[in-house]
């Protein structure tokens, strides 16, 4: 089971991360892809940061309304101290965007400074369906007043879209604020799950007409792989619940008004994900009960064919066994009409059982 | 399952729909049937709307207490758009309104304005039951202070029994304000589960008569069918519950308090309908272990049967061969009396071991 | 299933009923038998009440602290209309009582005027045991602050108790005032179910006996039946849960402090009553699976018993075929010891089986 | 089952005892037990009490700061009316200190005055026993500001314990006031579920390996019994956590500070003994899954290998049956290996069959 | 089970452990270990201590900001009597020391005074996995303004971790206050079931892979083995959450703001945990269902082809047995050709079959 693997690559660690650890852990260096977006509703700027260091010493232009820092691969830890130190990351947030096996949660740190980042943290997962096979990554954003930093283990398409729209200038998303872009991120993330849904959906009616046509050893391991699929589902959306319920409920200070709105309507949507989940669950628990009826019916009408067949001709074996007694004084054997009533009296039989099995619907 | 078919036709699209969206939609215009009742305690006027600019274009008449506009059908994007624009309404209701799986749920709209109609949005879904195949229909109402605006997927017979109160003087809808239309439309939606439920009350004595009685393929079937229709009814049912729960409970501007009293007594109605469908599905997984006792009890009953049958006849068989044997010293093949003495061994045998089976109740 | 039957006759009706409805239902008159008792602590009057118009002409005497009127049948609608009117009953109120299906629940109406009776509207539903068939009948309680008015399904001997106690002029019923008729009446209702309850612990310990000692077809319909009774007082208490905790909770004008005292009880009673049901649902599930369990054990005894006398006897068959075949050269068959060692072996080998299997605890 | 046995002798009675039914239940007296403490922390002494009127007209000592009046047995129905007049107990509560099966509950009455008992009455059940067999008891106390009266159904041993540490002069006991007393005899009643829990902890570990070793019909019966007594001991241990807790949070006058911190770890102790009794209930629940599959596993193994039995002499039966047969032109007759080679080929095709089954793993 | 084995040694015991059974027990002194760690930012002593008076009599150093007393062992009553004298513990705190079988729970205990122990005492309760065996320790913890003292039951290298970071001098440990300690030593407990998860999900993956495969006997065994250990994982985990968050959630005057933010952390670990298991547990009972699937259709499989070939050989038995009877005018014997059709006839009925079996798709 994924869930559980490399969770705490040592227990008895110290809880966040200290500074020494991440320099330490830096020397380890991987290499990870940043971008950043500058956006107001005027202007875009899309940069591909190759100098890190150099990025974050320069200040960022003054008409950008919305600043967004994309990380993809988190293997080099300078990078990400780096960030850590300019943003003023809590340590506890970035040990929690390092061990990429969070739940789903929304923290807010406090702070009054106008440049600090760490106001708001959010860390998601997203779904992803790959030959069949479910995986889920977690993605962690920030929130600033201005600026909204995002860290994925690895290069994904999930943001193609929104970047696509930031592009057209008169977008919702570059007519308003970070919190909006915040939004438009998880809801990529949410919209993600429904056409992974939709295949579930197909596989729950493939294994439905297979569970009641022709109930075999693959159905079970389907049913079981099913199962197992939808609870990493219902685990994935479920505190997802949470975290869209607390942005749209509780005020924080980067969060407009007008986001708010729109946290609704995602919240909605959520909330449906998990309905559609739960009817699948149920729908595949009533699939056990199902394939266990169905087969046990399958086979017991082989059974029962196959011993009434037997039911049918054991008597008759006893009858031929009869007859083929060496006994001395034997009367009926010397009689000529003997072998065609032998033959008339087993049909008779075999025809009067299949008529009695048939009456009482056995057959 | 129809769940979760077409839920949202591009997951990456921008949340809500933005004019620009709705405009590019209308080209690809369909037909819609529009009509538009006016009514006060005085007077009535059914218009059907074939020319909506020009209906849009007049001003509603003065003694009009309550105009009730009905769109049936969804694909005529043009009409949407243009009484979208005339009540000012929310982009994300309007994606609500034409993406038709979602669940039943209010929403207020703020505003201070006198005709603006985006006051209280409501979503609702119809049960409809046609050739033992239930299916759900989504409903959007929009409710302002004097109007109310109601879209459906298409044509149906839902509405009948409400515009022909609306011709009989004294109801009470026409004595009564605009939520009272409200109120009556979803009472409308929610006496049409009892008849539904009436079906499956029918389905769920049948079912069980038949899984008592004669157990068989088509019982796992029907049961399975059975419980994923109940499972779609408590869906569909236990969000209205909120809806009607939130209107009852929660004051809007729009809602006088009279309709409320009466939302009351359709939050009764929900709940009966919630604790008639809770019956059933208890009923129904009930049936599943009343199944499995009875087929496994039948099948079983068989099984003993024929074995019985089998266990008689093998020690005969035995016999038979033993004198079938070709010894030439058998003291017992000279005898004048061995075969007739055979038949009574093997007769005592049979009627001695039949006893023996009843006694230990196995017949 | 009872529950349905008849819940909502048109459901595309008006909600509550009009009064030009009631007028109409009435041309389709019944007989009811309506009986006003009024009392204080001196004074009792019993009135059969035949013509209803002349009874509501007359004042009730200035002496009755309490006047109840009830009404057993509810096929007269004339007179339903009658006491409608004259007490000033909601529609909707009138509704509930006459569609006997309603869930049991506590509606307080509002209104200042001294007469007015529709201040506390009460459904309940009282549980009946006939021959072993488990129904229940609506029971509808009007309370104001000096009348008590009860409209049953038809005559039963329930209220038989009560009557009796207010001829006893100490009685407490005497001494209080209308409120605490009422919670005489429910507590009526209540105290009802527990010679029900009593026959269902006589019926589960046969089950149970049944079902460890000798299971068969009827146990399967019998714990079907049960567990169905078992959802029936389950969900008939449930509700009647809430109105006596309402009751007793909230303060109502009609409400003395005395009686919510005695209110507290019965809300125990109630609790007791749905703990005792919970009990035996467990218990009935339970019974399935120890069904399914000590069925399927007595199955398999008989099946393992057939088969091993099948078991025994296959290889001996085997061994006489073998000495029935008819090859010249067969050394065996000269040998005048021959037959009976072919015995001897047989005993051997059957005796052999049987000591093999009791090893492997197989008998 | 024992539950519902008795609980209301007439359901048509008065609610709550009068004083006249006392008398008339008093005419058949019987004989009761009644023991009174008076202690200080200076003085103790213990009265059995023969003559309760006497008793009762007497004062008691100015230095008992605790009077503690036990009564053993319900049957003398003049004393209780006695000490109920005397104490001032509510008729509620005497109906329910004689009704012996109310679930576990605390309740306050009002008051003002200095000796009035009836401030709290505290309803608890304690579990018992006997030879396997699984009852409880119920036990009533009164708690005044220095009084505490309770009730037994019959003598036991219950409160030996107390009676003992009371007799220690600087026990806790003599230096707490009434309300430590009342703490004393819950701790009593719940301490004495540790060793019945004990019980089923060593039932549970029996009935598991039996059910993994020899799973038989026995099993079945006692996994119902042992699920029965713990559905049982949860349905009296969840009202007392109920009762405990509120004990322990909501103020009473006649519950001093420092009883309120002991009751908080009584109310530790119900919450572990529920606990264990909630793991007892999961593995029962799963020892009944674990019996079905070890059970049927068994079966199978036993079917399976008298199956193979069958199955490895049945072709050898077919051939033996064919060189029974009495065809004039047989040619393998006459062959003088024709007989040896039968044999060979019978026990070449057995052993075959043997090794085919064993590769399958069906042996 | 564990769980409740010695959980009251004496079940009428008084509540709370007075000083003189603490005297008594201490009669029957074992060894214990006990070691006392001082530090502050600057400076940090061990001790090992031997002679407790001596070390009880001594002050602590000025600089020792935090003074941490670990006990190894329960068996020494007179230690455990001299420091509950001198940190002043209540009595029912120090009897829930001793009981190791305490829920997880944390409790505040009032008194204004500087040096007083008895602020906060924590129960946690640690894992262990020793040769696939699971078992639980209580850690008892309590928690003062400068002073923090741990009971465990015996050695362990629980505390290793935490002591090394102690000895590093920039170590947030060092820099903090006791509360800190108390975070860590919780946060040391909390991490220790991660790598408990991991061998729980290898086994979970392994059991899947056996149950798909070739469920057998042991499969039965190690399902249940597997559900019990996670029962008592989810009983463990439960409560502790609720302690986590009752630590990070209700302000304490010993629990600083700092430590409360790293206790939210620590919330979110032990959520994470209760997460894993409960989708453990759920897919363990899925197990079951799988295994019952599995297993009945490995066995049907078995059977089904036992039967198969008993039915094919069962006619044809019947053949051979009727040209086995000694009929005199038996008009086939004579001819030649009859030996060679009879076996040309089975052939032909065997393929016959084994073709109808295969359309049928029994094979």
């Amino acid at each position: 089971m994924e869930t559980t693997a490399r969770m705490k690559s040592n227990p008895g660690a110290a809880p966040g991360l200290e500074h020494d650890d991440l320099i330490q852990l830096a020397s380890a260096a991987g290499s990870v892809d940043i971008r950043c977006i500058d956006y107001c509703a005027a202007e875009l700027r899309v940069q591909e940061v190759h100098d890190l260091e150099d990025f974050l010493a320069h200040h960022r232009p003054d008409w950008s309304r919305v600043r967004w820092v994309n990380v993809d691969g988190l293997s080099d830890m300078r990078a990400i101290h780096a960030l850590a130190t300019k943003y003023e990351l809590h340590p506890l947030a970035i040990e929690d965007v390092l061990h990429v096996t969070q739940r789903p949660k929304a923290e807010a740190y406090g702070g009054e400074d106008s440049e600090l980042l760490a106001r708001l943290f959010i860390v998601a997962r997203a779904l992803r369906l790959e030959d069949a096979h479910l995986s889920s990554e977690q993605i962690s954003i920030f929130l600033g007043h201005k600026t909204v930093l995002t860290f994925r283990e690895g290069p994904s398409t999930l943001w193609d879209p929104i970047r696509q729209r930031l592009e057209s200038k008169n977008s919702r998303l570059r007519l308003n604020d970070a919190s909006f872009l915040v939004y438009s991120l998880l809801d990529a993330i949410v919209d993600q799950c429904f056409p992974i849904l939709e295949h579930y959906s197909d596989l729950a009616e493939d294994l439905e007409r297979q569970v009641l046509r022709r109930p075999d050893r693959r159905s079970i391991r389907a049913i079981h792989r099913f199962k197992r699929d939808l609870l990493l589902l219902h685990r994935t959306a479920w505190p997802m619940r949470e975290v869209v319920s607390s942005l749209h409920r509780e005020p924080h200070e980067c969060m407009s008004e007008a986001t708010r709105v729109y946290m609704h309507d995602l919240y909605d949507h959520v909330i449906q994900i998990m309905d559609i989940v739960e009817i699948y669950r149920e729908n595949a628990s009533d699939l056990t009960d199902t394939y266990m009826s169905s087969a046990s019916h399958r086979m017991n009408e082989v059974m029962k064919v196959l011993t009434i067949i037997g039911t049918i001709f054991i008597p008759l074996t006893f009858l031929a066994g009869v007859y083929g007694m060496n006994f001395h004084h034997f009367p009926e054997l010397d009689k000529p009409w003997a072998y065609p009533a032998f033959w008339a009296i087993c049909i008779v039989l075999a025809l009067g059982m299949l008529y009695w099995f048939r009456k009482k619907e056995w057959l």
